[in-house]
């Protein structure tokens, strides 16, 4: 599933080994393997080659330019949620006809920007937003595409903050109201509405509220079709689970094979938009051993990675394997901890993890998505490095930063 | 409480109509009010001038340097968590002198850097960071102060992850061992142990969690003078909680006289760490509607502040009241949602606000803490600027993040 692995008694990523990225470029450290980035992209294209879809990696899982170009080269798109993610596409060299663009809070000068740009389509979420982008686009005197967000009120089954697609989620419009909107689709002259856009959530490991929501989206489009409403796109977003734990996620094959007869049937062009499954397990987080600290009741391995590297245990509970450098350590029962003053600034609590002392380092797996792209200045802490790592070829991707940085835009 | 007032229809902050400053520096954006800031600095001092304590400003909940700035000329100190912070408080002018420094993943450099500067003296959360700060002591050739952190197993009743004195949380050393370690300082030959430090958690609005935590740490202080050994300073730490929503906290006064008595005991400087309670109420965060949006089983109100501007009620579940900057509009039940594409991106759930339309402004308030030093570039989304009114001054104290800040440490 991903290219980092012990040879011998060290942890690798790929042809180089983690301890020596550690020292070089110091900690805390995201480290990311190029072979498992690409690999997974791969993976997928081939697993739906038969439908050949448009396969639009979702920039805020991890949104640094070189993951967006390792990826581009490979022919991927770009889906976008901001501004600043259309800014990133750009500068990473992305066609605009390969760029979706979804939120539910877009704003005029966004909406200017993408449709100037020329991109693919954007996701809409409301009337509201689509009477806005049919204003902005008359003003610019332009025709640009969207694609009607459905909400399928299906539940994920996944964590309350990333399940996306029930009905009293922010996102997408209930069918009956989408169904009202295409018929009165004229009254939006300077929109071509040419397409449909579900995304039900996040980590989603079960195949079923997939089949689900597409089932209920293609039924959909056949009404759509007995009434003479005809699409291009079909957007069945991202969601797919990846392994953090003991999770046995579908595999993109199976998850193809299930799927690619009922996209068939609809006739149109597929989008997709894995972000995690792409470059979740392309990514550790490595992090140096400060202090053991024994206490009475607990120990805890206080380390130099903090929330403000890597919220995603405080923010949604969620589980990452944490691995020394070394392997073939005893185990004992641990919180690992960050510097963080609050007691939410955890990476493991009463876990079973190496017995390591101050000075080694621990890597953090599967935290190639929404690690650093969720990461905050929090406790006035510099935001880590980026590294990738492409065989024996090491690159730096993002500078560590300095003091400077912290107060860059204050003015006293 | 804070000088966010209604005059006429309109939302003030001291002298300045919140929609002018909303005109002026888009959204979403931070607003302090200088004399809201300032003036809870004062209240403090005042409630405790018999024993002048020194008050040091908790930097994690509010780090801008015109916000430090504006209490460092009043006489504050300041309680660091950081190499990044101690930066920031030498950058705001603050004497090394009236510097405590709490954390319980100190670096090496970080504790380099703290003792050539000579600050006041580091809270020390663990044997082995003790031992650390004596080994780099030694080195440099200096004597710095250190408190020992204790940890007073009190549950402060308050959120989770931020009660920080129960004796599974990572922070602080339990009292067995705190009496150890004293007996056994002639070991720590390049540290003066001066103190002691408690810092229960946050938020907390009953006095009972302080007032144990502060006679079980009196009665200590009482063994350790009878066992000859003699302190100069007692650091009670912060935590006091302010009015989100229904709360009553004690004010300063009522808190001041329940505990004076007790630390006028020990014969002990006392030392302060507030942070919520000066900075909490002195700031708002003014965020645009973007679209209403009707569901068949929800109205929200998109707005363009997210939760990578304001992550607190994700993260803690905490309440922010909402209020338009326009007073008298009709109220209706809606949720409160941000940009950003997913499910805990909200501001208000469930919430009884004001009939905004599109284009209106909310003001989420008492967001000026743990507000902006929380925020984040997720979604690639420009952090908010930051602006400080003091009567009818109003200094931009941070400006608004342009694209190009995104990518500035990147390298492709």
């Amino acid at each position: 599933m991903h290219d980092f692995r012990y040879k011998g008694k060290n942890l690798y990523c790929d042809g180089i080994r983690a301890s020596e990225l550690a020292r070089r470029f110091g900690s805390p450290l995201y480290v990311y393997s190029y072979k498992t980035l690409v690999g997974h992209f791969l993976k997928l294209r081939s697993a739906f080659s038969e439908i050949n879809p448009l396969i639009c990696y979702s920039v805020k899982a991890n949104s640094n330019l070189a993951i967006l170009k390792a990826l581009l080269a490979k022919g991927a798109g770009l889906d976008i949620v901001s501004g600043g993610e259309l800014y990133r596409a750009i500068k990473a060299g992305c066609p605009p006809e390969k760029i979706v663009y979804a939120s539910v809070g877009k704003t005029d000068d966004e909406i200017a920007i993408a449709i100037s740009k020329g991109i693919l389509f954007f996701n809409v979420e409301s009337l509201a937003e689509l009477a806005n982008i049919n204003r902005i686009a008359a003003k610019l005197r332009k025709i640009p595409r969207v694609a009607i967000r459905i909400n399928p009120d299906i539940d994920a089954k996944t964590h309350k903050y990333v399940t996306t697609g029930k009905i009293t989620n922010k996102f997408g419009i209930d069918l009956a109201n989408a169904y009202r909107i295409l018929l009165m689709r004229p009254n939006f002259s300077n929109l071509k509405i040419c397409g449909l856009h579900i995304h039900i959530g996040s980590q989603i490991t079960d195949s079923v509220p997939f089949i689900s929501a597409i089932k209920r989206v293609s039924g959909f489009i056949e009404k759509l079709m007995a009434d003479g409403i005809r699409l291009e796109y079909l957007n069945i977003g991202g969601g797919l689970g990846i392994v953090y734990d003991q999770e046995t996620p579908q595999t993109a094959q199976i998850y193809a094979k299930k799927i690619i007869p009922l996209l068939k049937k609809t006739g149109l062009k597929i989008i997709m938009e894995p972000g995690r499954f792409i470059v979740g397990n392309a990514g550790i987080l490595i992090t140096k051993v400060l202090y053991i600290k024994n206490t009475p009741h607990k120990k805890f391995i206080i380390v130099d990675a903090g929330m403000n590297d890597l919220i995603r245990p405080a923010l949604y509970s969620a589980h990452h394997k944490i691995l020394s450098l070394v392997s073939g350590l005893k185990t004992e029962k641990a919180d690992v901890v960050g510097p963080i003053c609050e007691s939410g600034d955890f990476l493991a609590k009463e876990r079973m993890v190496a017995k390591v002392k101050e000075g080694d380092y621990l890597a953090v797996m599967g935290a190639g998505a929404y690690g650093f792209s969720m990461s905050s200045n929090y406790n006035s802490r510099l935001r880590a490095a980026e590294v990738m790592v492409n065989g024996d070829k090491i690159s730096l991707i993002r500078k560590r930063e300095v003091f400077e940085d912290l107060i860059r835009n204050e003015k006293v």
